[in-house]
């Protein structure tokens, strides 16, 4: 079978049998769908057909086919799309084969992954095809639902986005609260690039032009987070930047003001909409037994 | 300290460890929060205000508090507000007091679950405050975001909503391939009544009124969900049901259609999107170190 | 390979596959079969025979074959009966062929799996025949071994009785102590009745013929525990009842006085005995290599 | 409070939390006790006796106390008896103060493993009771509940048993398979001899005064197991071992039989059936709210 | 008690948790520590002393006392040095007092930890001191001990060194098989910089002084890493690179060549030997009962 | 495939999978390997020769086969040794053919498990070749790297070693703090001896002649430990036991030390260096795509 990865997108098979497992687990608690147990014989075999309703972009099918695979391992599928695809409502994405039971048991599972990450690539999409005429990228941030953080991480990027930090860890980004405690900008700016990694950039938070002069100032800074700017004061701060830091926009961003925010010419933009609210793409799963 | 839970609503304490555990990890990936380890002293102490930004209903505090506690035991945590509440915007729901680096550390997983959780609790608001006037109860369903069911489940119920099934496994729902492989409406109920347990109660779906008789007629069903049925057909189903089931409308509710669905007499309504979907609710953390 | 698993009984393959992967670890400790590993070749090939030394109801093959392809994938295995099934002394339940070690590794696990659960399933077979000239089912309770209680439920399918709650959030018991803190029969139940969801039913314990009274005035229940009562009250209380609850007889049942108790017209007999106390199914396994 | 756990007997901390752990979250599932929660307000306050309602010996008192604490660490206990206690029928064994809540979602989970234990406890006190004229000791082997062998290893020690190998890892037991496998009593005893640790015993299994004979004259074994034979040849075996191996009876040992067999001169007694089968002592938990 | 941890290096308190869980439950296997509970009284109480019994720089108290206090949370514990501290030869690190079981059976887990860090540490600090008359730092890889890479790296920070890329997911390092499949080093490091995020550095790997002139000349790497060069061509591409890129030596360094590689002017240089051996620092724990 | 394992060495397939699954996840982080993912086309395959590049003992082979299969099932493997062998430098180890991508993904996996293993076996095989002379072998201690505990007592075993002890339950060994608690050798001996299984053998540690002639006295331990003695003491200890306990050395052994402290005559001879430090074996992973 092909593969159904979004390719340039980042997500490990690993994870996506560690996440179809745990919520498989939790919609079968302790006694399974005894529903379909209860009425549909054990051999009966089945056919489904995976298709979007509405138009969007889609992600989230390999967890669809690792919720089929792992109740039964001889489930045939096919698929006719792949992650990251743009589609028209009523596009079959994939078809299935095999145990009625299984299939029935593993629809829920599969439609609540596939749902929620294509309508997070389908929000995306969205962001990216209206700062398109600018150089601008939407960008997520660390405002994910609980436990799908890699998925929804993905599934950005499925929807033609990049990624801001994966975690506390993987990059710094200095806000307010740093910057007090340190004593300043220069201060927190010299103890962060002093005891971090080499291969950690920095980032820091200003909202006002005069922080963002004594961040030019200083310079150990790899990128700014301009927050809440006006897209006016925004277009000054990316003057004042000239390019010698990566500038991300960011704060009270909606699909009304990302275009005029891209307009004012800074690098990133970063919504935490994107992951923190969630409108599920409607995929069904027609079944015939 | 008073209770932050919801009185009423279901949601085990060693649930909420888990959950935050998992987020945690999840966020702190290998090395932790990197940029307040490299610039805030260890020994800096701090006070954090969680408040809602907008007004809403809160749920979620629980796991806020677990939060804090799992990385500093000795955080002091004092609560304005517990969950259920309906709050005007501004309103502070806790004050935190105790170590800065574990504050900062906790501050994005602790929104992320208030945010998530109240945004769901706020829906749900919204639309019981739509059915006001009828007898009509609110439900969730099993689109839930995987991985958060129990805590979506809760949130509902903070909300003023009622909950559906919590998985496969504590009713029985029998939709359209059950009938079909089982060969019709009696085969499937006496099948189903047949094998499940004395306290598993049986709905099953009809899109017709004339499914709708023949379910009547078998007499073996608890519940009966009236499958996007428009409000005219719904009243004539409630009126054939004459009491002698609970009677459920699904599909295709809106915040706009809830209220006349429900004067349809139906005895509750469900809605996927309050969990499928979900509009964090603005909660905010001001941290002082 | 034909299914292995009861029909009609609910048991998910994904809580075989934990099930065996704990007890083998168990098992296993940090250095496996030193045994086998100390004197048996590692290329040396088996043949194993699963049979029944004793006579009795079957449940675990599901479990006696996953312990095998755990070990070694390659291992082939041909079923001769499936659980559920009620065999004589002697009666071969499964060969298996493949690596000699695997085998000699997973023997007790296997063993244990399938002894225990068939001596469950030969204990509520024995019950459920003692009570076949009435309409009562036999039913287990939560009295369960920690840890497995979605396999003995499963097993008391095996041996043809039926499940109550699988926990203590899929139904609800209310009891005395329920019914003192809410101050009596009617307010517990019309509270109960308020909280709880539209798929969840109320069973209620009552000790007296005067509490049943109250019960059914109230109206609210779905079903009621008659708790340690005589035949004759017993009887009593069914006729009281008249068929508007689920009648459930519990507390002291014995092999000797179910056939009795059935008699009074009772729906449902529960026993704790079958799950909460073990006698171990005499099954072997004979390894050639 | 003083320690809960007997004196000589195996069992760790940390194994007591999992066990608990895992038993608590079969126990609640998604939603918890829903009926108390429904039922008993959050705030109501409870005291709990744990007693013996039969007589027996006592094994689990730190598992109760485990999950009373796990849910409501301000739980107050006092403990009235420890395990490996032998007590008659109506013994308090432990009173508990605290959260109502807590009490009820705990009790069953509390009686599960104290009454599971209690009885392995109890019936292995009635093997050494009736063997105290000599001086053979009665010990469990790895016919075990799967998931539980820890804790039913420390419950016959409570009983005044002593243990077999924990598993597979921690001593050599060489049975039939192994010697004809590896050609003979002598070579199977120097290959396990030459393999394994200095500190493994080897312990072989005979079934004939012949093979026992065989192992004499080898003499690499630790400890000889005698595998179903009658109390005569088990006698005339002790004699020719002569003190020079531990010996072991095997096979077929039931309460009737296991005097006479001690009898023999045999060092140890093992039954499968002290832990493969279980009667649940009843031990009890009333609640005053 | 004051922090054990060292100020500027990163570990999550809930990863120290997590590793001694783990470690414990390793050495505990099933029965635990059978020596302290057949030979020293339950209610045996000791004290505990912590020295190096070898000079060095110490790494992991932390999980020290965690291993104390996760067996018995009573145990009292006074630090005297702090991780990060270069002690001689027969300094105390740390006294604990308390049950002396729980001090027998934690005490080769305790070692182990902090017998391996410090090892870490001292040997980070040993080549630390041998750059000290340069501006070089030292780094670890990603060659670590499968399951231990956060505490390493913390190990390696508590000796003076600093850390590279923790895991697959946090930089971007390009080496000679993705230089071969992309066609060339323009179009890696271009693919490489479109697909990634904005706070994700671009290191890459030449091996003459062709390739970096290539790499200056595309011009979108943050840092080179310069493999098994001499020390003459190490200082050649110093020269080269004029601070335009962030310098890392690698391949073949030694403790007798640290030194040497450091004065060519590289800003970094790792060691996969810090951390793929380990040369345990002899830590030794005198128990007093 | 051939078998991968060293024969007559201990170490499950479960525990080979659960390791490299940690290992992976920890190596993976949130997103993967990222730098693959951009540079790496999906569909590219390619060819992995694992070779040493040092002389050594192998272990740790089916831990690379599983690092490979784990990520891309349909890997092709061909081995072209088997843990245990001791190698020239640039032997080839095992081919690979498969997806790139899931090869570099695994690729430091792999090679941090078998170049840790090998390093271990290396060492043992060092010492084993010093004893050769005589009758002595060498075994390793608990000093293991926490978490890899059964994966370095197998690569001692890989490398002509014996294993003691895996964990404080599967055997006794008292120390002096043990003897004092108890009283003295006499009672510490009599007292673990009677709480202890028949299949559990008992080392005590001596440090003089003097203690050793206790224990002899005594007569109920199967092995001592000669700790930290000369080697003319320990020749003499050596005669005094007189081959009716197996001894054994520890402390301060090196490879200078080891082979004349096994002319003493001593049964064993144990090293902590063996598995508490490291010495990394070369082995080193070629890819071409």
């Amino acid at each position: 079978m092909q593969s159904l990865f979004c390719p340039d997108a980042f997500l490990s098979p690993l994870e996506v049998e560690d996440a179809v497992r745990r919520a498989l687990a939790e919609d079968f608690g302790r006694a399974g769908d005894i529903t379909s147990i209860a009425t549909v014989p054990e051999d009966a075999q089945g056919r489904t057909v995976v298709a979007a309703r509405k138009a969007g972009t889609i992600a989230g099918l390999p967890l669809v086919a690792a919720a089929f695979r792992m109740l039964s391992p001889e489930m045939k599928l096919e698929a006719h799309e792949r992650d990251g695809a743009t589609v028209a409502a009523k596009t079959t994405l994939m078809t299935v084969t095999g145990q009625a039971r299984a299939m029935l048991a593993a629809e829920r599972t599969a439609l609540n992954f596939v749902g929620l990450l294509s309508g997070t690539a389908t929000a995306t999409a969205e962001y990216v095809s209206r700062v398109a005429h600018t150089k601008a990228r939407i960008i997520c941030t660390r405002k994910t639902v609980p436990g799908l953080r890699a998925l929804q991480k993905y599934a950005v990027r499925c929807g033609g986005g990049f990624n801001h930090r994966f975690g506390l860890d993987d990059a710094v980004l200095i806000k307010d609260n740093h910057i007090a405690v340190a004593g300043g900008i220069r201060p927190v700016l010299e103890r962060a690039k002093y005891v971090i990694g080499h291969l950690v950039k920095i980032e820091i938070e200003v909202d006002s032009l005069e922080q963002l002069d004594d961040v030019l100032k200083v310079g150990l800074a790899d990128a700014v987070l301009l927050d809440n700017m006006d897209v006016a004061t925004m277009a000054e701060a990316v003057k004042m930047v000239g390019g010698r830091l990566t500038t991300e926009a960011s704060g009270g961003i909606t699909r009304d003001t990302v275009g005029r925010i891209a307009e004012s010419g800074v690098d990133y933009i970063s919504s935490g909409a994107l992951t923190h609210s969630v409108t599920n793409l409607d995929i069904g799963l027609d079944i015939e037994i």
